[in-house]
């Protein structure tokens, strides 16, 4: 395994051994340690002095089941800590075929350009992209994979991250070579684009360069976890029928589906935009109700989905995305956000910063609650530049700021996702508490709290919601770093034998001898760092708290507050 | 003395005798401390829980000389932190004779409101003020003039403080009624529109409750201190005479006038917009060369200026303003820049945040730098309230984002004023380290750095920087807490005569017996007390520094970097 350091001042490209402490790091856990070992907690996101870190998980490229997640790390334009964006898609297996422990990006160009990242089998270059200027990443797409070959993966960014907006998000293409999958969070395609990166397109060429000290203790440990993932109703039933979009009906039914910009609970027209409503839609228009975001995954929670005429209209609908346009902003038509899905990926945004933009933007009066036409027209902006679309581009933050209003549901200025803090209290404490800004899978605690996944935490109660969402943090951290999808937790929570299948992949591997606990000091080291970068970029735990109007507004259905002391929430990562 | 509280969101105003530890308070000294004591620090800038206190200054409406500011403090809503900003005008007077210590504007109206507060002999009265929505501050006083009478004061937000955007000022009116004088910095103006209150009239009717303990010797020293600041040369000469826009030629020639977004520090067209350029144009067309900001001031260093037929176009058109638009946007026509310190004046917006702005939309490629026409026409877009208008209308900090570019001069992200921090160095450590975010009122440097007053230190050295900047911010602390001018320091710091006036004034007018070293000490406790707050509010040392550029690129023609180490900094204000 190699270092790629890639320096976008001077265009010089060089190769390094791994340093022997970086050794049992990958994904999540590499991204941060190298960004805080190497850029200056002070810097300028988009400067020259902050890096961006792409890294595959310790197991990309593996036989374990859903492990193709890619790490992107880097000091991030929208909260102004670390951040760790994590995206499906084929380049974590392509870059581990290569050999590739991590590609340093680094330094910018003195002037604005644009360029393409190519690495192949026979080494990394870099070449003018400027044909490829303000294009989409569906076009961009399009036009490497003519130039490059049908199998490339295509990292890039649309106009967003050439705008340097910090709702920007980095795409990854899918087995099909659609930009669907996305490091979504934190604005990292931001700091591409500053970097003068418009593509970066990986041809993994025929070798696999991936090695395993004991292949066939990995390869039983491996089968034998895929059976609890494919075992678990979630995992193995609900993800792979309906997607993440299954959510919909059952966090409306709890109470939990931030609607008008989180004044209720509840979404009138939920069923309208729900995974059984987008499977039937899916099924008659001949789309795809299953899909994997890349080979490997056994989850397939992805989806195509079709427009009405039966061509292909967008895909890796999440769950997230419908909320953002949906019943955050009081929109009930799904082929409308599927469009909005569409051109998010298109334009390289967020969807969920961008989503709760647009929701945040009719709080401010810029446009009515439930106007999807207007919001159509809204989005259609971020692609132009318009100066209301950098504001949209730019997030939730910043377009409560544009429109002076102070109910943004925002921690450390990323948006809440879709999960209500008051009445999914222990997401409420995630959100606040994790280095990332307010993520819900930095702690994903829908697990305990609505899915009776690893126990039952009452999601309305304060008690245990502490501690379940250190917990999930401190797994999330590990999951991240051997670049496993997060879905895989449902099995591990619940059956006693799939983590330690998980220790016999790493030890097999890796020719350690970790045992469970071990593994999770790991991800207790990662959190650690994390904090103490933010720490030294100035952000203290005065930012581990949610808006005012969490602990000030009781939410219907059930009325309740977010209602966690600071010091309650200060104990959540206290180690 | 009184205090006045207004609760926005009951419409109750109650009034409160002066608690005993407030009694040797007055301006910021008052409206820090308040806020310290009833704000959570953590509070959203523009929500119910953050308060507005207007105070006047412990010498309002006595016969001292040019001690008629008036103070604004409240959670900045532009850095997050605590924020005093003050303005002549007539209020702080009228304030006084009403026997106001401070008003207390607190809570918030459910839905969006414009309100009128009417503060008069007779009490204080809160009125609907609909009929103004949108409108500008010249039309909002002339409207409440015909109203309320001739002879009010008027304080009153523009379009953008009812936007709440965050670079609104509170305009407070001149003499003859004009809205020239602003509380700028930091964003007061959106927190006053958050409050619903588009305007308070002040008619101070005929009795004058200020109070002396000993009016004699409070006549001597003030009579004397008056000589003090008429004998100097640059509070008896050079601002009486051109008006603070005589820094343009002397910041020039010190390579101290940042030019073109802080890439130089001279500008080719310094001439053409210097206080002697704008004396000659100001005769030429019969304006008014001196004019004092509020009665009882002996510098008049404001000015009218006409446009070319003659009739009034702008007033206090300070160097600050003439530098925004000017040199930093490479803007050479000073009628252009009038015309802008008018919009700003009427929109009501802080001309340097909204002039770096401007300048910060040209180095983002909006606009080309040096055009006039389009800096106009940017402008106008605030009035209208229209996206662009928004984006440059929330400063420079949120337009550097708006337009991806990292070369955005702010720290707390409010915009460095007119002198460059590499080649005033002095200047530098007060931006950086001043809990106002970058100030140069905050600890003027300008004063032994380049006018040679108090001693001379050098201002392309590090030597003596600090203490200088620490002695003025405190010095300036106190300045601003007895309602002075922060002009009056020229006097004091060089003939050590003044200063003993100036606590001969405290004690005949107070009744105590304060020495000169008391008096600094109370000083020291505000930027303690103000210090606190910022950190309780999530601000810490990181964030006073200065943008990494500042450090990295040497600044023509001295070719000087801004070379303090963090450690440096930190002593500044370390007591």
């Amino acid at each position: 395994m190699k270092i790629c350091r890639i320096d976008m001042g001077t265009k010089i490209v060089s190769f390094e051994e791994v340093k022997p402490e970086y050794t049992g790091l990958g994904g999540r856990g590499l991204t941060s340690r190298i960004i805080s070992d190497e850029v200056d907690a002070a810097s300028h996101p988009l400067g020259k002095n902050n890096k961006l870190v792409i890294a595959p998980g310790l197991f990309a490229g593996t036989l374990a089941p859903s492990s193709g997640r890619l790490s992107v790390g880097t000091k991030s334009p929208l909260t102004g800590g670390i951040k760790e964006s994590n995206a499906g898609g084929t380049a974590a297996q392509s870059l581990a075929k290569l050999g590739y422990k991590a590609i340093i990006i680094e330094n910018k160009p003195e002037n604005q350009e644009l360029n393409l990242i190519k690495i192949t089998p026979e080494g990394v270059t870099i070449e003018d992209a400027g044909y490829l200027k303000m294009k989409g990443n569906y076009d961009v797409g399009n036009i490497l994979r003519e130039k490059c070959g049908e199998k490339v993966t295509v990292m890039s960014v649309g106009q967003a991250g050439e705008m340097r907006l910090t709702a920007a998000s980095i795409a990854v293409t899918d087995p099909e070579g659609r930009p669907t999958r996305h490091c979504g969070r934190g604005g990292t395609g931001a700091v591409l684009g500053s970097k003068g990166i418009k593509a970066i397109v990986i041809d993994p060429g025929k070798e696999n360069k991936v090695e395993y000290h004991d292949i066939d203790s990995f390869r039983t440990a491996a089968r034998n976890f895929s059976k609890s993932v494919l075992a678990h109703p979630v995992s193995g039933q609900g993800l792979p029928a309906y997607g993440t979009a299954v959510l919909v009906n059952i966090l409306n039914e709890a109470g939990g589906l931030p609607t008008d910009n989180f004044r209720d609970g509840r979404f009138e027209f939920a069923e309208s935009i729900s995974g059984e409503t987008m499977f039937e839609t899916i099924q008659k228009r001949k789309g795809q109700t299953t899909h994997a975001c890349h080979p490997g995954c056994i989850m397939r929670c992805s989806q195509v989905y079709n427009d009405k005429k039966g061509d292909y209209l967008t895909g890796g609908f999440e769950y997230e995305t419908i909320w953002a346009f949906g019943a955050h902003c009081h929109i009930k038509d799904l082929d409308s956000i599927a469009k909005m899905d569409k051109m998010c990926d298109d334009f390289g945004v967020d969807t969920i910063d961008t989503g709760v933009a647009v929701g945040v933007a009719m709080e401010g009066g810029y446009l009515e609650f439930g106007d999807d036409k207007g919001a159509l027209k809204l989005l259609e902006e971020i692609g132009k530049g318009s100066p209301i679309g950098r504001i949209i581009g730019n997030g939730a933050a910043f377009t409560g700021q544009a429109f002076g209003t102070e109910r943004v549901p925002v921690v450390k200025r990323q948006a809440l996702p879709a999960y209500d803090p008051r009445s999914v209290k222990g997401q409420g404490v995630t959100y606040a508490t994790t280095p990332m800004g307010a993520d819900h899978t930095a702690g994903y605690a829908v697990t305990s709290n609505i899915l009776g996944v690893g126990g039952v935490v009452d999601p309305l109660k304060k008690e245990g919601q502490v501690e379940l969402s250190r917990n999930l943090q401190i797994a999330t951290a590990v999951l991240d770093s051997l670049g496993f999808c997060i879905f895989v937790a449902f099995p591990i929570l619940d059956d006693e034998t799939a983590f330690p299948e998980v220790a016999n992949m790493i030890n097999s591997k890796y020719d350690t001898n970790f045992d469970i606990n071990e593994i999770l000091a790991g991800g207790q080291e990662v959190l650690k760092l994390e904090k103490a970068f933010n720490q030294r970029a100035g952000i203290t735990k005065v930012q581990d708290r949610l808006p005012e109007f969490f602990k000030e507004e009781a939410v219907a259905p059930h009325n309740v507050t977010f209602d966690f002391t600071d010091e309650e929430l200060d104990k959540t990562l206290e180690f």
